[in-house]
């Protein structure tokens, strides 16, 4: 029967990591539980939905987690309220006994506090992903790339495929991350220093929001990993691992128009501010969209409620080339794109009223370009 | 028509002051807005929802409001709404422009936002109390008194005279505030250093929960008033009215005991945080009570639940006196009444298993007491 003890705040971080996988109410009853596994090396701890997984190693290596283990074994806990419990304990260091009947006592300082496990074997079986030639990402890329593109995912069922971001690698090093929900596209274009295997995939959106929160910026690197409809991504303590979404994901590159008849450059804190102050009215109007108009070189924007009232503004441009033009959209999307764009300075290209038109940072140094899609008014 | 600029800032702060006192979805539709009356002498800005009652002023006279009337005139907006639209404006300066038919125009920057008002006659009249005679107090006094005794009073409606804080005012200097829920009580009791009328009054426990987060710490003394069944409490810009609770309160101050047979001393943060563990696991119980035991001044504590898991904890004391004792009760009482003692030592005074018991600072320099009911458990 299992037996050891460690820092409390060593073993919290860890089990808060875990917990990101872990749904309070899972139609499956066993995956609100924690699973601890102790063996010579150090404890292992396992939280899955059923969509993502996630295995935190703690080694008795670590000098930081004092962790000493008398007898080994595996456990499940209850996540939530195991949690809650080790968190509330009054000393640094606690005791983890397990007893008779798959019952644990906790005990810290004074305090000694004994919940019931369940037996180990009822926790369902992680898919295992090959982990041979792995793919070695920048973290930070990684993260940047997903809050480039995952924001444009769609979130709606009808189209499941939508509801991923689709990540392609070309060439070894050629990486293409691009997510629609056919209103907006974001796109992503970035050469890997490291070359890979090829791969062809799609990850839930929601996924990758987990992973950027998991893996937090002291992990430098991770290593990728895939089966067929799984993903692994693996830092020193940390496996993290993602169903895929299955079905061939739409064509977006013929989607990106290559020439123009407007173009724009703005502030863009500035432009997100004026979308912002459109949206609290445009919000009370029946299609929810601001109208844009460019007029001889001059930009300004329109949005009129019947019901609460009017936004005339004029906006402040770096630069306007083309012709004239008048076109609406739902200013949400364009915050959002805003939002997702690192530079100070945004270029907005625009063919006609009718046809989408692109965003792409005005420093451009990478490859990143947005797409929205117009909203038609008469 | 009213026309005015003013500092974006300092409006923005008076309006959000205001809104406190506006309910988003009021059965009477108009108390959704905020009134504006522009006078010469500055700007009132007035909300309420029928319950508790806001006016805020700003003069022409405070510099930091940079306030310029041209033309004055009242008119009521859409709380909510204006509060988000000013807040979203570019400037540190806005313009503020009634035109035809009850529209404001707000202009700020290259920003120009039209908004659709209502006729200011629509607005309730405020009751009125008179301001003759006031009741001096100090609002970090006030505040305090609130702290500790507010959160014993009850949420439920059933007994509504108990969803309100009695204050009673005796000899003109003797402010004794109480607030029970049938559970539990807490009283503070108090000597003014300047003498007023007697009053014997019950407050919402809700309007003094909004009269701590709209009278700030810089504010040094309120002004009280008393009508029938309104109260008025006011500074130098803002008068905070609330309607009082009918009926008679019941007679606390026989509840208190004053003989006891067991005193045990504690320090404050180590019982509260025994409390919260022992919470964790008698929500899980049947009737959510911690055991509490007091064998040859050892304190101890103690929560079985059957479904869950066991607590048991020594609990460290300064003194014990007096007889052996098991008493259980609802550890959520003692977490909160500890909550409102600002010692460091609580000195905790029991009768027996089914008699309240009572808490109070251990450097009792004023006059705060809380009882708490027991559960019987067989």
């Amino acid at each position: 029967m299992i037996q050891f003890s460690i820092n409390k705040t060593i073993f919290l971080q860890a089990l808060n990591i875990t917990k990101r996988a872990i749904s309070h109410k899972n139609a499956i009853p066993v995956l609100s539980t924690v699973k601890i596994d102790v063996h010579k090396e150090g404890i292992t701890l396992t939280g899955s939905n059923g969509q993502i997984s996630i295995e935190n190693f703690i080694s008795v290596q670590d000098e930081n987690a004092g962790l000493l283990i008398s007898t080994t074994g595996s456990i499940l806990l209850e996540a939530g309220f195991f949690i809650n419990v080790v968190s509330s304990l009054p000393d640094l260091v606690l005791d983890f006994k397990e007893i008779e009947q798959k019952q644990v006592v906790l005990t810290s300082g004074k305090s000694e506090i004994t919940l019931k496990g369940k037996e180990a074997e009822q926790y369902p079986r992680l898919q295992e992903v090959p982990t041979s030639s792995p793919l070695v990402l920048e973290t930070k890329v990684l993260k940047q790339t997903i809050n480039e593109t995952a924001f444009a995912a769609s979130t709606q069922e009808s189209r499941p495929i939508l509801t991923g971001v689709h990540f392609v690698l070309t060439e070894n090093t050629a990486l293409k991350t691009v997510a629609t929900d056919s209103h907006r596209m974001s796109q992503r274009k970035l050469t890997l220093e490291k070359a890979g295997d090829n791969f062809d995939v799609v990850i839930p959106s929601r996924s990758l929001r987990e992973f950027a929160a998991v893996f937090t910026d002291d992990i430098e690197t991770v290593e990728v990993f895939f089966s067929n409809n799984q993903m692994l991504f693996r830092s020193e303590h940390i496996s993290f691992y993602t169903r895929l979404l299955e079905g061939s994901y739409p064509d977006t590159d013929r989607l990106i128009p290559k020439e123009f008849n407007t173009i724009a450059i703005f502030d863009t804190a500035n432009l997100r501010q004026a979308m912002e102050r459109a949206r609290l009215l445009s919000n009370a109007t029946q299609n929810g969209t601001v109208k844009l108009e460019i007029v001889n070189q001059l930009v300004s924007a329109h949005v009129n409620s019947p019901e609460v009232g009017r936004v005339n503004e004029e906006l402040d441009t770096l630069e306007v080339v083309g012709d004239d033009l008048v076109i609406s959209f739902n200013p949400t999307y364009l915050i959002e794109a805003l939002k997702a764009i690192d530079s100070d300075q945004v270029k907005v290209s625009f063919i006609s009223p009718v046809r989408p038109f692109t965003l792409v940072p005005n420093n451009e140094t990478n490859d990143l370009v947005q797409l929205i899609t117009p909203v038609r008014t008469n």
